[in-house]
């Protein structure tokens, strides 16, 4: 594991002064041998599978590990996309001259090595490591023990596009065993070789690297989103973004999972957002006011204002205005994703101001928490982290920066 | 302690909505009651000196302990200063709009509650204090023991200044014990009321720090600053800039600790530069080359070359060019802040661009490093970490930031 930190350290130092053409050439080159070796990558992916089914994995946590010619071409354009973005190493974000003439700049780097933790998704093993290239750093990736096969291939194109670009191997390395104390490793021993960790998967995994890393984490933990109908909403465009952020997708982090309707709101109202849901095959787990509203809304427990359920089921209730809809997700919320519909503006300034999560929206679906969809481009997850970066992590969040000052001779009096 | 946590949750969500006037009164009348409370202050000051001698503190911790009228106004206007500078939070640093009208602004908001942990400079309390204030954040400080008389003094004023504003006392709380136990408390147990830790002290305090504490950590550790002189310097301007960033005051953590003196240099260029450092007082420790080159300088051990003295000593070693500089400031460096003294601007760039620290300038001295110089008003110290903030740390670098977006009924396709 030593090894591997050092040659991670040159490698990132290679990396950090790789002009922009090198890194997208590897880029290109890597997806294309992902398209090349697509049913070596299949044939990878089809031993995880087949130990993945006798060791019981669940249906949901299969199609996670599933690669198919699909998801394999995904991956390959994947990686385009990442090389199509601008290079945020070397960008100047910041530029002012003192009164004494000198030129102070900010000037983006990368962070060095970043380690990468993740479970059953494969085409994390593409994504993250496209991902930090683009950035200019190195990256150690750890993959989970299902996905074995299937990442040591994929990551096997990514050395290809790395070799065709002249760039070294040890820009992207690949922790060699499954042994789960590779992870107390990279966590706690190799402080000296790694900048930042990144976790992906679920919640155990995430708490398990918070509290043992001792290097800083870029973490993510649920997202328990909230669409808050107010007053002042108009009912046609709340019902279609209820029903998007709730079913878009119910596996991803931006799903909302709970419905705040305010008390002001028409007569009528409550019933119709309610009925829309149920009547598209959502569960609705509902407060007094929610159940009296429809006879298919089940009650709600104090347990499920803070559930991510990740499924087709909505918790719902009946607030007194945007103070108290702000007060509830603040109670209850994780600081993720929120949205108000409302056609007053002032009301939808009060919530975006006074909710305190990483994206507030005001007339927008949560499923829009995405970094493509915020024109980022890729991301490596949704940080509901406060430091660093918070949102959408994507290659301007994998960066940290540098002051660069331009004198002519000046000394400090004093 | 856990009391003192929720206290300070409650004054964040407090000073996270206050606007900028009612900060900027509380800085103002802080400042108004240090002034007008110098007296106690400096009896209390005076009391801390009496046990700390007892103690036998060295003349160095006394002298950083030791506070005067002087010192006293110094706090006052530090707090002024504070208040004049623009409020960071609510700031939008970004601004963009999607293709499907989608508005996305990234605000500035406060990181939540800070904890400051510190040693001896009575000063931090108002400092600090003030800086938290300023970014909207709620601030836990523990002060060492030696402090705790002058720290409560200084306490005591900006809790009259929160009082006149009309803001909660707990926007700014110190930690009322000298326990050694407290700070673990605050570094482990605390993990959910703190949302970043700065350590302010030797590097016993901030390895302590970095090591147990379970919530991100702004540090700063060693400050081995580098001058190189290159072949294509002034040398003139390189004695003036070597003398300045060595000697304008060795305590501070941009002063420099190694001249490195490009073998390639015009002859005679290296025994003048040693020879006005030998001149004004400051020891050097060499190579051989330096050595010869002035029979006063001491012959330099590998050690030296990664000591930070804080001292009127210097390291002096000749290179062989740019490229040798750069790699002797990666290995013996701690990526604080390096100088460049050349009149060759590719060679300049080379540097700039090669080395990384925090601060890398080009014909200026490594003095510069503070965020005063900088233009970002009082900073509550130089980061040499990677991760959120690097280099000076002022207000802007004390907040995170949220996702505003503004839509008009957006659902997401797909």
């Amino acid at each position: 594991m030593r090894a591997l930190g050092e040659s991670a350290r040159a490698g990132a130092a290679a990396l950090a002064a790789a002009p922009r053409a090198l890194k997208d050439a590897a880029l290109a080159a890597a997806a294309a041998a992902i398209r090349s070796s697509a049913a070596q990558i299949l044939a990878a992916n089809a031993q995880d599978l087949v130990v993945a089914r006798a060791r019981g994995l669940g249906a949901s946590l299969l199609d996670r590990l599933l690669l198919d010619a699909g998801r394999v071409e995904a991956m390959a354009r994947g990686l385009e996309e990442i090389a199509a973005l601008p290079d945020p190493v070397g960008a100047v974000i910041a530029d002012w001259t003192r009164p004494n003439g000198l030129r102070i700049q900010r000037v983006r780097v990368p962070l060095g090595v970043i380690g990468i933790i993740y479970e059953s998704r494969p085409n994390v093993t593409a994504d993250a490591g496209g991902l930090c290239l683009k950035s200019g750093n190195a990256v150690i990736l750890r993959p989970g023990s299902e996905s074995v096969h299937s990442s040591a291939a994929i990551h096997a194109c990514l050395e290809r596009g790395l070799a065709a670009a002249g760039l070294p191997a040890a820009c992207i390395q690949r922790v060699p065993t499954t042994d789960r104390d590779a992870v107390r490793h990279l966590l706690a021993e190799m402080a000296d070789y790694i900048d930042v960790i990144v976790p992906r998967g679920g919640r155990g995994l995430i708490e398990r690297v918070q509290r043992e890393a001792r290097v800083p984490v870029i973490g993510h933990l649920d997202g328990n989103c909230h669409v808050y109908v107010d007053r002042d909403a108009d009912l046609a465009m709340a019902t279609a973004i209820a029903i998007n952020a709730k079913l878009r997708r119910t596996g991803v982090c931006g799903s909302a999972e709970t419905l705040l309707v305010d008390a002001g709101a028409p007569r009528g109202h409550l019933a119709a957002l309610l009925g829309a849901l149920l009547d598209a095959g959502c569960a609705v787990r509902g407060d007094a006011a929610c159940q009296a509203a429809d006879a298919r809304v089940t009650p709600a427990t104090e347990l499920d204002w803070s559930t991510e359920y990740l499924d087709r089921i909505i918790a719902a209730r009946v607030v007194d205005g945007v103070d108290a809809a702000i007060r509830h997700i603040g109670s209850y919320g994780s600081a993720h994703t929120e949205s108000i519909v409302t056609g007053n503006t002032a009301t939808a300034e009060r919530f975006l101001a006074g909710v305190d999560s990483a994206i507030v929206l005001h007339n927008a679906s949560t499923q829009f928490a995405d970094g493509g969809e915020f024109g980022m481009g890729a991301e490596i997850g949704i940080s509901t982290d406060r430091f660093h970066a918070r949102g959408p992590v994507g290659v301007e969040q994998l960066t940290s920066y540098k002051y660069v000052v331009r004198g002519a001779g000046q000394i400090r009096p004093g």
